[in-house]
């Protein structure tokens, strides 16, 4: 048996190749749509995916299951549990197996049980892997969003993040029981789950890949909590804000993604002001991907900042439009990246990219550029009441300490309440470390607001200077 | 004023951005589709592409023309001078501004004139550009397929490649009415055509790249033959082959190119049975650009062998039909490069790609893979009789020293005359070195022919080891 | 908490960084020699590395842990177990700290604790890793070349490599009792081994990348055996060939390392005749690491053939001399992935390298090439006779089956042994596949064999198209 | 004939490739450093370098001709004219031969025919070019730096950069009679010379590649001036502010580049406190790569900023000490950029570099960091008084006009003038458009200046808005 551990950082995403040498057979459990890394180690093992799995209907990223159906030949095997609202739509167009708690699927001498796990979402199964030429006992489970590392899946996404109201409670009361079952397994029996720290499917995921029945029994607090009442409530108690897109890839996974050679290759772009006033003219959102620094020195008027690196797929969930056209400004080096981080989690409307250039991003004089700046606590510590201070950091952390008089609007909730951001003042943003208020810099400037300065070092930095709470 | 040259070896194309940095303006002359370096040193140098112009409607590449107008706003100026069978189609969807001889394009500081040179085509113009700042004299002019280094452009295209008769002779007339004009340049003058060495526009280009008014009348055989009969019958003999697809590269640059962004993302492909046989159920055409080498050790049963190098596009043009769906064999690193040459003559239509990996290219072992061998001369010298002998050279080559009884078709016109092959011999297929006669030895093996043997070294070390004429 | 795991393929050597995300501080655990990857990591995950442990003095690739005390400033952790023979001798360049049985590491909020498992060496330490914020239970195990997935390190490696005669035996009691104390550790603890399948440290490795010691008690045939005789025959029983290059690692690695910017930078030499006279007549050596049938086709004489891949640098280290230097052939876009293979093994004698261009290799007439031809089974099944057979395979594969006649020399033998093979008969080597067989063709034409041919698809193929046994 | 242009954007260096098809052979004139693009072309177009050129003993930057005898076995050809002071001193080390005015070489069918033109330097030769085998008339000139197009070498460099007295009104006196020589060539002769525009060689080169003979005569200043009185003065005025690290350029070349295989491999260092600290003790110099508004925002305390761009080897040229070790921040991405960058003007002291990482460049929380800011003009334009202004533009750009009372110091001169800038006020640092003054900054800055501030835009931008002379 080979297994094969992949993980996007900009999603906290963990996805599994499992194969047997013995048949040359794989199969990847939670695909993500971009399968090239999955391609790349069948090629180098010398193995064949024939085969996919989801664990649940993804909420958090694109699944890359068609994709393999469609590219590679693999049989899709999907979750027949849950209700009408949890059943996949696009099954006509591959091949695909459905199954039930206690199915077995058997890829080459690697068998995989089948159990089912509702709670994070009442269609989920787990699979439980046997090596069996090595033993009839199992080696590990791959627990999908069911048990991660330290914590367990939040069954109150759909509830918070697509308004379906009343799921979050019975959702947890099945991960109650859910739990029971994991319990039951041997305390040697791995735990491969399909997120690590930084997701938000959860909220105390551990930075460490994998753990063991055994070892989760002993730590982590849900499987700690005997009383169903209490472990209900814990469970919904301090979430983390739902990304806004997970919403979209409810549908998307639900209705079957795009595949990706039925999307546009995508043009770079010349700055010349005919083509920006062409963009803007159709509407389009032009997402400036530059470090913040470069931005905020100059851009063009109107568009955002979203700098790539580890939280780029997030925000882009958070703040970009699913229907409207998008272009991007990126190097030409990092435009492949962008795009597959795009693609990820379903954005798939970038019709277009501007090269920043070696120099000057913005070669043509003719263009509207704009620019913002920072300060340092030092600068502004004994005038903040020449500000509208405005906080975008997430509620856990506003709740451990403030600047008083802060305004607080989550980055991710800006865009639709600009209405309590005044236009005539001077406006102070600031997050935790810098980074995110950045972005809200840029949304502000894009909006209209003319001066806008961010809190160099954020919170943080301030804190630190000025001893504040 | 700033001058910048650009070549693609694959198509021995020579292009050129004159810029005036005075104004930051600049224009391309003869763009390739890939407009992508024109973008980067516009960049680098702080210039804005405002215009591009063609000296004529191209028959060897697709134009970068329209893509220029579409992604960078360009204005096109084009070629009023021909008949109606000579008037660019697309006009309605780009700013442009039609030119006839003697008018002038003003970019910046910087001046050309349009100087009608039919011969090679009869809308050709060619550019004479003045550095005015500097002087009213001219500094160069910009050729086209007018005068090459060292050569003229064949009349002759259309005839040979796309049947169109009558043309080649009136054509040559021009040619000869042309140069005269030309002669009356001041030696001083730089002399910048659109191809070089390899091309076949012309049959004896220089690989030097750019040439005066003076050296050429010294040098340019062309310039040197005062009398037009000798002048018309010189021109018209001992072209090479004309290559199949430049009937296709007028019509598509007269209609107008496709839009790179109008074209579909690549996927890439996992050789599983399931997938090749869809393919090939479609009626896919499957070119694999690996090393001969590795194509003869083990390939894809029907597919064909065009090795990625100097003359990949070359042999594209010829030997892939524009009209069926086409899958290529390529690694992930040089799959840009791959489709790039195929787009820089209109194929547009390739709808994926294979990973050939990085030990076996193919996993799969339900595969139908073919092979096949070469030999040395001293294998088969004594006992040619054996074998049906194939000689896939030009017509040059061919006359200048071949194989006994060798049968001789020239690689591109393979496919069409395979009638002439017989299927009940072993085949031993050369050429001069051994390149083009592993491509040819591919496309028997796809066709069905069982026992092919390609002569390693070709005819050049046959002749070595066999003291052959 | 946080835990990474790296994996060298071509070393099938896993290594592992732990880090405590309160501190920002991190370590890592048996570090190559390319430190690159944790610089990567700890960049990305906003860790500083501040030590570096190794479980044993390593016989199989050269540590990182000195790269990383000099660049990166980390404290070296390093077994203090063992008898004189077993020291390091380069400490007085290094922070380190020398640990022994029952010590323990803090790292941040992290502890490691030391447990002496002599077996595969005399002073293996493991590390058992508490994630103290979290419970008191040990969270997993580092085991270094102690306990692998399926299987036990080998005691034998210096009896056999290097020739230290009389360690074998009571390393096998050692490991016998190690196991005893390993088997008193939890079920659930995490196993993470230096190795995965394909080293040669241990014959049984599962291509899984850590297990448990629930799981392992359960199916590692080391752990079901409670005979110590009959523990100790089977564990010296089959093992594979040891690398001939172990016994200079275990020099290099107690020695100290030669830091990487000790070593020049690596030059491009182009083949003209004059060059590689001069390194020929400098007593270098010349691997080319060509695809086998671009080799075959044409080569530099004199040179050998290693083609980059997952076996690289494992037959560099069996056949290249550490004493000689050495060139390369590889192409630019290779050479860092040729060298950093070099460099993992201590070969850091390489001068130069020649990159094979575009189309033909080796562009001067005047230089002396060669080539050797494969053939099908086919083409010599019915007159064996005539060729001298020889068969470099491992003798696990030997003893499985072979062809009648065919002499047995295991390819890292083959320069050793060259006088069994008789240089007046032609050569058939074979090996199972046809890659191994590539190299020793290679090796006796550098030799001064002149007909030497490979058996395409080797002993897999021969036996399913003869029907051998 | 083949002939190929080289152009290094850095430097605004030229430099070529001819060769002979026929015999295979190809010459390289005025080699870079970097040899890499001539082997590529060589591999190409399957030649081999058998020579190389050069035109005069460089001063502004690194030849690479020893290092291609060394590494592609080419022969020599140098300059023999000159007294004592302009004889190489490493000849005994390469195959040579010296040449003086007349003599001839030879490559393949090829002549290159030496041509005395002193003026630049005393040795300077020019090679006119015979393409044989077409005309007995010449093609073209090699002029090196004494024809540039629209400009002549200057005959100052090295009073100026070197202060060697006296050397500059005879150099512009042999200036004059070269060219009378220079005019007698046809006016059809190509002109190709070592440098084009930015060059600091000449002070009004042009953007174009090459020109002709005609061309020249008719717009070349320098040919249109009759009176060798008048020449010397307008020769010698206004010419730009030479490199200081011409000094170096001249001895190395005179000497004896080392050849870059002597050079150490680059280690990549970790910023941990300890690292840094040892650096800075050692008397390193740390050089920051980053664009300035990175460096602005967060920089380690003590290093430069040398932004990588066309101009990054010209500032490292003037502000890099030659003699101290150097240590550079860059990505890893870029390092052989900048690596290659600071080898082609010889600083070969580069001992390691630090990657910045992906999001926050110096991870030690330990670390000493610094930063400053940049202002508007419309922020300081009313309270000019309170600052320090200070002006690092060209004495050409000071002279063209200046803000009213500001302190004018070249940038390559400040870190000798610094006693002129006070320690006890605001600085504000300013040059034409806000590039120079970044990297002045940062200089202020490192040697302990606190309150330093950029003039966003510069003087361009200051200008345009308070309508300054």
């Amino acid at each position: 048996m080979l297994l094969r551990y992949f993980y996007d950082e900009k999603l906290s995403h963990a996805s599994y190749l499992v194969g047997c040498q013995a048949t040359g057979e794989a199969m990847v459990i939670d695909p993500a749509r971009n399968i090239e890394p999955y391609l790349d180690v069948a090629d180098r093992e010398g193995l064949r995916i024939v085969a996919a799995a989801e664990t649940h209907i993804h909420a958090d990223f694109v699944s890359g299951a068609r994709e393999l159906a469609d590219r590679v030949g693999a049989t899709l095997y999907l979750s027949d549990e849950g209700d009408e609202h949890w059943k996949y739509q696009y099954l006509d167009t591959v091949f695909h197996r459905l199954v039930k708690d206690g199915d077995t699927i058997q890829i080459g001498n690697i068998r995989l049980e089948v159990m089912h796990t509702p709670g994070h979402t009442p269609e989920h199964i787990s699979l439980v892997l046997y090596d069996l030429p090595t033993t009839d006992k199992p080696i590990g489970i791959f627990t999908g969003d069911f048990v991660f590392v330290g914590d367990v899946g939040r069954p109150d996404l759909l509830e918070e993040a697509a308004g379906i109201k009343g799921t979050a409670v019975p959702g947890a009361r099945q991960m109650f029981r859910s739990l029971q079952r994991f319990r039951e397994l041997p305390d040697h029996v791995q735990v491969w789950p399909a997120h690590g720290a930084g997701s938000a499917c959860g909220k105390a995921l551990g930075a460490v890949p994998s753990s063991t029945v055994g070892y989760e029994r002993l730590t982590n607090w849900a499987l700690m909590i005997d009383d169903e009442e209490t472990f209900v409530k814990e469970l919904l108690a301090d979430q983390p804000e739902p990304p806004k897109y997970f919403k979209h890839m409810k549908r998307i996974n639900k209705e079957g993604p795009a595949l990706l050679r039925e999307l546009q290759a995508l043009p770079r772009l010349y700055p010349a002001k005919e083509i920006i006033d062409r963009l803007l003219h159709e509407g389009a959102q032009i997402v400036d991907t530059r470090p913040a620094e470069k931005f905020a020195a100059a851009h063009l008027k109107g568009s955002i900042n979203i700098p790539l690196g580890k939280s780029f797929t997030n925000w882009s969930g958070w703040l970009i439009d699913y229907d409207r056209p998008l272009y991007v400004i990126a190097g030409r080096e990092s435009i492949d990246e962008v795009r597959a981080a795009l693609f990820s989690i379903g954005i798939d409307n970038v019709e277009g990219y501007i090269d920043p250039g070696f120099a000057n991003p913005f070669r043509d004089a003719r263009l509207a550029l704009d620019h913002y700046a920072s300060v340092e606590p030092s600068q502004v510590k004994d005038r903040l009441g020449e500000y509208f201070v405005l906080d975008v950091r997430n509620k856990s952390e506003r709740k451990a300490g403030h600047i008083d008089g802060a305004q607080h609007i989550m980055l991710g909730y800006l865009p639709d309440r600009l209405n309590e951001v005044p236009k005539n003042r001077p406006i102070l943003v600031h997050c935790e470390l810098g980074g995110r208020s950045a972005i809200a810099a840029s949304i502000l400037k894009a909006h209209g607001y003319e001066h806008v300065y961010n809190l160099a070092g954020g919170y943080a930095r301030f804190k630190a200077e000025t001893h504040a709470p």
